[in-house]
């Protein structure tokens, strides 16, 4: 049996997704993979830190974080780490990066994913930040290292697009990628096709916890763009900026817009979109778009994303799932942790 | 560079997709993979059998293919090689079985694959045949010899739902799984629904190459059944046989049926399905199926294919694709090469 153990920067709705996957499913994935994966430490701004080299039980975690934080453990976990410190002194193999996205500047998680590739542990995150800010120059780091930096978990959630455009639709040569990936922008569409003003579809986003108080980085097609900005440096291998995706969000969509579409059986979607050129770089963009019903996206509904590859020799594949949820980013780590289990 | 040896028996449709796919990408594949594949020999049952240690030229191939027979070929390279012959003689490290589907026997691959596998060949096949009848004894060959026996081209041929499936989303615990595994009989139903009928949309399809002149391995659900015995063997890891499949085609499917399902905003598709149930066993089934359009698979129109995966987990994933075509098979045997190669 081989044992992985976790170091995890954040303990938030993910990283308890990611607790609860361990308790209720890590004695068929140890019979299924012959791995076993331990919790040694985590550091949680609000929560505070724990650590313990024999394992900390996931279950008294996620107890403690319901009652807010970490106190109520025993004395003798508790430590005194901000993340860095707990990268600096913990032995573990993987760190899980699962801190706050910030697409600004990609900190906090753009140094801590550092710090962990220098000391050579392996980084999985589902933090967007680094990865749609810093991959070139820490993919680099890793590869110096000989570890891996995964981020599954950026782009759909547990929705396997970057693997299975990492691990096997590469090679057919990918043309162009489109994807619905933002799920509020595509649950405020889908409800004014109802009938719905924009105003009214985005109060029942926020009502539901699909959108954030302030809604704009997800209807100004911000979010989106990191995420097309991701898929260019881990599916295409060209570093792409923020700055270099043409970027239109859903906020000028009126209800008059979606019942013209409906009449002329197309549908509007906040669609991103990479293409690559004959010259080998790619044009990036995420706007809104009518398509029409036969596109492979245009019947993507709610709260459900999906990734379009064009490729040279197998045509174009979709995938649909999730973009979003406890579990499901929950199990976005666990396949990064399982791919690095099958090489470690 | 890694280099694999690959020994060919069939070289119709899918053997010159995947001789296509070296000569148009083999230097792109051998930069971004490090691995390149030589074609070592050749046996097909019409075409004869030729080889060459230092690996037989992909365009002479096809040039001598096109022109019915490898007779035009170097007399050097000509052998008098029976399939198993070949696999006695030739110095390879992976056996291509691309030879005729039989759902009933599984021969004359299921020998084949047999023989390679002993000699300790890794195995690649697009054939249903030994993966549907006789997966079971072929997986525990194979790892007894430490090779691999691999078919992604079985299902969907390159839409990569095999891989995706054993690689990542079994992790997430696979409660069920629903396909259009048939493009035939989901281009006639497509072809119904715009109002011809059952008949005239069969002619279509034989026309356009789809169907076969004995259309019954695809309308009478056997081609989809072979293909729901695969899954349950590769992703479920269940030994299921086609009589454990219910089966229905899709003969019956009348015109009106057709119209009642669209004005109920419905619509008829053959729908192979395999549910896990509470004891670990499972229920496999092909019949056609009245689909709401909010379904998953309901959308996907003609020839295309489409899994969608219930889990515990991630909750639904669907795939959609290809079903068939002399690249996108061709590529499926790529992919399956592709894992071989990172292993080997």
């Amino acid at each position: 049996m081989k044992t992985l153990r976790l170091a995890l920067i954040g303990f938030g709705n993910v990283g308890q997704g990611f607790a609860q996957i361990l308790i209720e499913h890590g004695s068929r994935l140890a019979v299924q993979y012959g791995v076993q994966f331990k919790i040694v430490a985590v550091a949680d701004l609000q929560k505070g830190s724990v650590a313990d080299a024999a394992g900390l039980d996931p279950q008294l975690l996620l107890q403690a974080a319901a009652g807010g934080d970490f106190k109520s453990l025993p004395e003798a976990l508790q430590r005194d780490w901000a993340a860095l410190d707990m990268i600096a002194h913990v032995q573990a193999e993987v760190l899980l990066e699962l801190a706050f996205t910030d697409l600004q500047t990609g900190e906090p998680a753009y140094s801590h994913v550092k710090a962990a590739l220098q000391k050579g542990m392996h980084v999985v995150t589902t933090n967007k930040g680094p990865v749609a800010l810093h991959y070139a120059e820490l993919s680099a780091l890793a590869q110096a290292h000989g570890v891996q930096f995964a981020g599954e978990g950026t782009v759909m959630s547990g929705t396997p697009t970057v693997r299975l455009g990492q691990d096997v639709l590469r090679a057919a040569g990918i043309r162009q990628l489109e994807g619905i990936l933002n799920g509020t922008t595509n649950y405020i569409l889908t409800q004014m096709e109802s009938g719905l003003s924009y105003a009214a579809a985005l109060a029942q986003a926020q009502a539901l916890g699909y959108a954030e108080a302030d809604p704009a980085g997800d209807v100004e097609g911000h979010d989106a763009a990191g995420k097309v900005v991701i898929l260019a440096n881990l599916l295409l291998g060209v570093p792409l900026r923020m700055a270099d995706v043409s970027c239109q969000g859903i906020t000028g969509i009126t209800s008059e817009m979606v019942a013209d579409a409906q009449l002329a059986g197309e549908r509007w979607k906040l669609v991103g979109r990479l293409q690559v050129q004959p010259d080998g770089s790619v044009q990036a963009s995420v706007q809104p778009q009518r398509l029409p019903l036969s596109h492979p996206l245009a019947n993507i509904s709610g709260a459900t994303n999906a990734l379009a590859y064009t490729t040279d020799l197998v045509g174009t594949v979709t995938v649909s799932g999730p973009g979003a949820g406890r579990l499901p980013t929950g199990f976005a780590i666990l396949s990064d942790l399982l791919a690095i289990a099958r090489i470690a």
